[in-house]
């Protein structure tokens, strides 16, 4: 079900969902984007978001983790190591944070594959265009972006 | 120096550098990208990578900091305090991870303004589009992507 020539097109897949919490949007930008709106919720509130926001790097961080998890609950489900496990991405296109992340959303991410296409260079793998959505339960839309994968084509 | 009508075109700036260790791959992966090839340097042998590798989502995280830590510095050798410091990124494009990572494998993080252009529906802003590059000292290309960041212009 999962090589490259059995993945379905147009199809959403919910992945799973990340809340953002005050201490975790602090956990992350201390580490990596210490900006007072994200690790400082009184500075926060003077500055031009006017409260404490998730780092956009902890937004978009929160997918491949999620990605990850859902690859392992198929492969439960399907009773096999997943062909695709080790495929790497070649990258992210369009990347666009539409509005702040506020502590306590819990933001739900999904992707449709949007194109797949032959990848020359490595015939023995397919290039998968995914898009990619993190959306409150109400449909508002807080992140997107696409993601290219290689994904390992069908043994002949 | 640091308004929107200031930044300067087509000129190289180096953020700084980092050096991704055995110990911070495996901590980040852990922690947001949970694949043998990033957590399990003796798994990671078995992997296509034939080896551990530095998740991508890590080396693209390691750009945020180095940005901040850039406009801090700059910050205190004008004097003042940046008028872009609250700036917020729309987003980012073609994010390309070209090379696997090694341990022990330091990156030199750059950017180039390739691009000023005004955002109609908030005319106080700017935006500059960012060439951005991590490369090791030889010049070998690891990571590219395309920064956007919306820049307060200078007060009439």
């Amino acid at each position: 079900m999962f090589w490259f020539e059995d993945v379905p097109m147009n199809e959403r897949v919910i992945l799973g969902e990340y809340t953002f919490t005050q201490e975790n949007i602090i956990a992350f930008a201390t580490k990596f984007d210490p900006q007072p709106f994200h690790t400082d919720p009184e500075a926060a509130k003077h500055t031009a978001f006017k409260g404490q926001v998730a780092s956009g790097w902890h937004t978009l961080t929160a997918w491949i983790k999620l990605m990850i998890e859902y690859r392992e609950k198929m492969t439960h489900i399907l009773g096999e190591d997943m062909p695709n496990r080790s495929a790497v991405s070649p990258g992210l296109r369009q990347v666009r944070w539409h509005l702040p992340v506020r502590p306590n959303t819990t933001l739900i991410y999904d992707f449709t594959t949007t194109a797949k296409k032959d990848w020359p260079s490595r015939p023995q793998l397919g290039l998968v265009e995914r898009a990619c959505d993190a959306r409150t339960a109400d449909g508002t839309l807080y992140l997107s972006f696409i993601n290219l994968a290689l994904l390992k084509r069908r043994p002949e």
